[in-house]
């Protein structure tokens, strides 16, 4: 390849240092520069040279990027800076709001065709990779049922939710899925399960001086939509343990599809990541899709595109010649 | 959707049955026929109004087939039809001799585009699905390794190679993948594994009478290619026992992609398959990657096709909108 894609990062935090340490790892890709709304001053990437420029200043910078991936988060940066940077630029994002993909889909590619751009949103693994997996799990075996389970893994917005209940300091909560209905999907049964038979959820809590354990274990166990339909297991902790034991941002998990062919045959397409860093993770799914992202607007396309509109094989950096000889 | 997509099939073994029984399971499909080389009396397909027809003949039914099913073999069937019906029709086939994918892609890629037809190539699950994922695997993933392990599952190339040896009557054999190299690779070890270290195979051999066990035993074991570089266990067996408990056509596998992200985190990727019909799942990809052709070439697009090429929505019946506010 002759010239490098010239990756951009718009906001820099687990996410965006994870794009940053993944481009190191694509041979075809540079990084142009990272763009905050903070005090460019305040920001240190990994890279010592990489310029830190205020995103304010980024419609500056339209003939020196080739993608840029957002890296903010999807309840409130995205539904703004979505729209208005796939106006000036191709651009990449994990929008997991599912509820309002629809809207966010609109608005994005209103802009994206006017300016002219690629922006492909919700990428990533849920949504994203999972996403794919139940499309061909239903497209192959359309008589069946789909099972996704999340986890073993840290949630952030669960671990937001119990930071907010009076007298908790500091919260992680891991989402496990169990087992026993794991199995039974595994094992072909098609069974109906409800939420609690699906994951429980455990929570390492730390009190604030004086605050009432029972009240506050009470208040986690009873959160509706959170915690009120799991088998949740609250576990106090100090502050040491919190940051010793739990600092990493482990995730994963299965989508299964289990059904029947025409003959009769019971058939099972699993597809399970068990990843040691989430942001680590997405943000090598982010950059697979900016590649794709630069070379379908290459080929003349515009407009916003999910992970269900890209041919995998924009994904890799093989020609397709190469990919038909060695990976087919 | 207004009128179905009509299927032709070309073949009408283990393959074709099974395009014939998941087109019932596809609601926007519809059979137009069985197209065989064999007398067409001969020929009873599962449904009994479904027209046989010679293949000689297929040149007048090209205004009433959208998409033809090629279900012959690669070994001889596909080199010679695929390229002759791509001329005249969409089509897709499961051609898997990977050595030979680059000229056979190149011979039916002319003929569709002379045609102005779309041919999707080498579909089913390896290659097919397993070759998607080893390509996700990468594309997401640059620094790791990717496993492919296939079975529990029915051979029926090493079936065959059994049957060629003198004084056996019948057999079937299964390739195993071994447990402690899949979980070596599942726990992010990234081994380097020798082929014996991957794979042991179990063969059920019915002896002709007056055969000599111990010289059967033996020219299996050691043929090249086929099992010399294995662990092979040879079972003898009655010829009851080989119709009873070895007529299915189980088979599946693993690919697994095992790596490190930018900061250093272990991820691990894994797409499994668990097949009570070989031939039934194979073709329900078959019909999935039928609609996508359909499609395409309602798209505008002429030429071969691999999975590569295809964006995973167009194998859906559901509206692009749909996919996104119902599987995204």
């Amino acid at each position: 390849m002759a010239t490098k894609i010239r990756i951009g990062i718009v906001g820099y935090g687990n996410l965006g240092r994870g794009v940053e340490s993944a481009i190191a790892q694509n041979a075809d890709m540079e990084l142009a520069g990272v763009f905050t709304r903070r005090d460019p001053a305040g920001v240190r990437p990994l890279g010592p040279d990489v310029p830190v420029r205020p995103l304010d200043a980024i419609g500056g910078f339209r003939d020196d990027i080739d993608v840029l991936i957002l890296c903010g988060g999807s309840r409130s940066d995205l539904p703004q800076q979505g729209p208005a940077l796939a106006a000036w630029f191709n651009t990449v994002d994990s929008f997991d709001n599912h509820a309002r993909i629809p809207e966010y889909f609109q608005a994005v590619d209103q802009a994206a065709r006017a300016g002219g751009n690629v922006a492909v949103i919700s990428v990533g693994w849920d949504p994203g990779l999972f996403s794919l997996n139940r499309l061909f799990g239903e497209a192959v075996l359309p008589q069946g049922a789909s099972y996704t389970f999340w986890g073993k893994g840290l949630s952030q917005g669960h671990s937001d939710a119990i930071r907010r209940v009076p007298g908790v300091k500091g919260a992680v909560q891991y989402t496990i899925p169990l087992d026993e209905a794991v199995e039974r999907v595994r094992g072909g049964e098609l069974p109906e399960l409800s939420t609690r038979e699906k994951h429980r959820r455990d929570c390492y809590v730390v009190l604030e001086e004086g605050a009432d354990a029972a009240a506050v274990q009470e208040a986690i166990v009873t959160m509706p939509d959170y915690f009120a339909d799991y088998d949740t297991a609250v576990n106090f902790i100090g502050e040491e343990q919190l940051r010793r034991d739990h600092a990493g941002m482990p995730h994963g998990g299965f989508v299964i599809r289990s059904g029947r062919t025409g003959e009769g045959a019971a058939q099972v397409m699993e597809y399970s990541l068990k990843l040691g860093s989430n942001p680590g993770f997405t943000s090598s799914v982010l950059l697979a899709y900016a590649r794709a992202a630069f070379r379908l607007r290459q080929q003349g396309s515009a407009g916003a595109k999910t992970v269900f509109d890209v041919a995998p094989g924009l994904l890799s950096p093989r020609s397709a010649a190469a990919l038909r000889e060695e990976l087919l």
